[in-house]
């Protein structure tokens, strides 16, 4: 951490910050210019609201040196986390994709969709039994038996799951049925949750909220971890913007920033990034071109008559399309699906 | 509903979007231009994801023309609900004020800034119980015994008390002890939640969230009164924007703009909408003179010492002199404190 | 400036970072933490682009500490100034009304209009000449004749007058004819008319663009004072968020932040910061409330045929009103009308 | 338009607002549903502030049709517009590529650099003549001279030119030197520049601002189509956002809604919009792949010297690389560099 001190500042007053660095345990170093002092202190920031700094008599500016997260850090990890489960592996030079629709319906409809996904490509089944609504008036999701079917088709078919978790009480049945938790945008910073996931045995896939930052999708993360479980897949999912054009603004730059921070893998979600049918394929496309190390796509055979998020779903054989062209733009860049 | 065709839509693509239409029960009213065919369906669209038109063939436009909540919306309940508990009343011409501590600390220093705020004139004793930390590392409240200081000077005071529920499992022992419930920021969107307290019988205090628009938190304010509980207090508290010299912009604007919408009582809170003591009182003068309905302030004696938020709590005198202000302001527009 | 090296960096990749820091004349304290190192450099880094040092090898982050600006920092002046002309002065302890039609339409609109706010307590009469308009089909504004109206009812009144310019070809007649220059939002950052304006012997009231931070409008100021012209009076009129209920969000803690930042004066525009007419008054409250020097209101006796904004523009009698509440406000915290 | 008059509007309310329409040439179709009334304005728009609608008595919401732009529209002109300028052509199934230096800096310096890119592949040449810079006190670029080597060496290396004007009065020399007339970000709004472009014969490049729309963008080019120039280039170059960790965010989702509201080609600017060397790579690869018309990219073979910007120029061995890499990604879209 440096203070800068204002060039009014007395020495009384460079001397009360110093001796409050200490006693956060901190080790300070005082450069003194011709205008201005400048106190530097090393130590551990990650516990310091640094605005007890900033409010502090003489002080000009607080500058925070270290990220406040650690255990999902490059510095404290430069190696790829990669994350593997049954087929799918997230973080290696193999783009992962995520397929399947907005909600599991019945039986039928997830046989149908998860044998399209598979055929075409797709290494994980997602499909939700909780469904967090806007309305409260909207379907709400078949609940455990979506849980059961998830978990029958993936069997069945060898093929992973995901599905999303909306509070610590569903937390036993996503064990037993699924194989990756997923943790929606609405619920990035739910704490109480975070914590819950760091003791469990399954992989994360951690959604980015809506207007978090990159730092608040990394210290989501390091709740996690700091609980003990490591397995976490970061997900880029829109950020809300001033464009009215579009839902939301998928973040595609936030893929490299976050790669470059971050040990840990992210993929993209152009469904619910774009909102749109027609625009999931080109976003999709730009995420593996920028480096996503996987997608998370919703799939419908009939999405005319799906029971949530059917405009935003593609059809199997634009999807099937769509993974032709992946495969090619992830050859360009060194990568295979 | 509104639908806007394509001058190039053929008559069959209109009349399928019109059977779509008539499907969900809408009455349609065709209006054929010059160059292009308007189709209006009057009925229910709160369980309508209007997505699913905008993708139908020959569709230009869809327009929703009513809000998605009912419940909360001024036009099925014109005038004010006025929320009240014990000597607190929220939505009247009276400005209310809820204070105190971050954190509950310990018995002492709740007496301490609960005396000094119910001096200075605050109806409410605001203070955290469970916290929400964006970090692992930091300070989590202390629990159920916080809960029960609130209680205990609760009722020696005669002050209504106010504390954040930060998920379903501490119910229970929030509707045992505190007088209002609090919703942050970050849980504005959790809809399990909501749902709970839709059967709960106390007022809620529902905290908009950083990225929400006005009609999200409105539509969350309608999922907890979907379930029968009426009793709800709006706050705005600071959303995010480009701006970096301050923490979040509170957003004024958004006080008459909800008091127009809603027949629900908007409070500010300029504590975390600014996040430093020096902005507080200017932004609560400002709530005020916008016509919010009251606010909630961090107060404490020793801010330096405090467990959490210390940079944006003020200290007692501070509120003293702020309340002298606010009084004058309220009188200006007609209120009063 | 402050560089953080990485923990990884080596002692050649920190010599070169400290050999760039002399070679642009800053003196370099190094300090060598168990861990890390990291360079303090204490120089003028108005002239650099600091990412040229973000992309050194071995550097981990780089922090400024300085602002950009100077002349428009507190720290350089830290009286506030004074902006006066005719009766009308920003940044006393008086709050300055300038009001006025969004577009001069007539002599006989301007002189109603005029006579109206004067005699309700405006210091300043606004009126455009040349409209920047975003549709290139609306009207665009008298030109001359609406500055040469502007001064004759200027003169006759004993009214100062402001005015908007929209490009360098228009500022002689500005010059010739009106009292105060103002720059629009959308010329904040049209650096060849914020150099030109440098050399004119008239105040300037520059608007904060759409999406400018404040340290941009005060760099903005910076560059129109570096110049020699060093009467500006600064002005917060709405910011772009994804809120759309609102057409931007009239930024209020703009003003306090901007006062401890600067030495200029600041005024709030509530007409375009709201867009809507019954949301100028709240908002003018709310401005005044957290401290500005002043406000520019739009004002109309006939809005539904004014040429421009007429859904913003207040009447007279609401003018008056509101004026009569301001002043209560200001003799709150201490200021007068 | 669609007028939704509210549920307590009188009679009286709905023929006001009926008059006003026809009044303004509208043809009105009112349908009256069990609770509310609403009137279809069948008509021109592009001249109305749809506000003075939406504050009459008795309206609840007012619904624009159709879009505020028309030259500018896909629905006006259905096939893409090419603009064709030497050898570069932008809107067909080419992805072309602008690459040069930030600013023009010296005659070698822009040969060398010409040399580089044209190898790569580059069709057009670019290079700052006129810069805007934040600060005052930084390089303001060669002017009339930078253009004359951009002149001389596009002639001599057969490769079209694209330099930035900041101001009218530097159209002539632009017209007589340059291929492309680049309209800068803080300039998408300078009304008084487009008018003037609108009767220029060269291709522009306009800049989308930072806080600009979709919509606005279209708007600022209808602008210069309104004064006859049609053959205009989009760019997308980032927006404001809350995330730090980014400069800004580059808008990949604007691609491909832009090109389907518009039939004007558009393109993107990795350097600009993401602020970083790092990550210019990425970003440039997830534009083509999004459908970008084309690219604009600052190369200089030592950015460590450059006069601007160096920060995110790439070096020319990068550049090269991109282009391969990018090359397969435009053929896995059915597209060619």
């Amino acid at each position: 951490m440096v203070i800068v001190m204002k060039d009014s500042a007395s020495e009384t007053m460079v001397d009360a910050v110093s001796e409050k660095l200490e006693k956060y345990g901190f080790k300070v170093h005082k450069v003194v210019g011709v205008n201005r002092t400048i106190l530097g202190g090393l130590g551990d920031i990650r516990n310091l609201d640094i605005r007890e700094f900033e409010i502090m008599e003489g002080v000009l500016e607080v500058l925070r040196i270290t990220e406040p997260y650690k255990l999902a850090s490059r510095a404290f990890h430069p190696d790829n986390t990669i994350v593997e489960i049954k087929e799918a592996s997230f973080g290696s030079d193999v783009v992962t994709v995520c397929a399947g629709p907005c909600s599991v319906e019945s039986e039928e409809q997830l046989y149908t969709i998860a044998r399209e996904v598979k055929k075409a490509g797709a290494k994980v089944l997602r499909g939700g039994a909780f469904k967090p609504r806007t309305s409260p008036y909207a379907f709400q999701g078949l609940g455990e038996r979506g849980l059961q079917l998830m978990q029958q088709v993936g069997e069945e078919m060898k093929i992973a799951t995901v599905s999303e978790i909306m509070e610590i009480a569903q937390l036993d049945l996503m064990v037993q049925y699924i194989d990756i938790i997923q943790v929606g945008a609405r619920n990035m910073q739910n704490f109480s949750l975070l914590r819950e996931l760091g003791s469990v045995k399954k992989p994360i896939l951690l959604k980015r909220g809506l207007a978090a930052t990159i730092e608040e999708l990394l210290m989501a993360a390091e709740y996690i971890m700091s609980g003990g479980n490591y397995e976490i897949i970061l997900c880029e999912r829109g950020i809300r913007t001033f464009e009215n054009y579009t839902r939301n603004t998928l973040d595609i730059s936030a893929i490299p920033v976050t790669q470059k921070r971050s040990h840990l893998p992210i993929i993209a979600d152009p469904s619910h990034g774009t909102g749109r049918r027609d625009k999931v394929a080109p976003m999709a496309r730009a995420a593996v071109a920028a480096g996503a190390n996987g997608l998370i796509i919703e799939v419908h055979h009939d999405p005319d008559h799906a029971l949530s998020d059917g405009a935003q779903s593609i059809y199997p054989h634009q999807f099937q399309r769509l993974m032709e062209e992946l495969r090619m733009i992830a050859w360009a860049i060194g990568k295979r699906i």
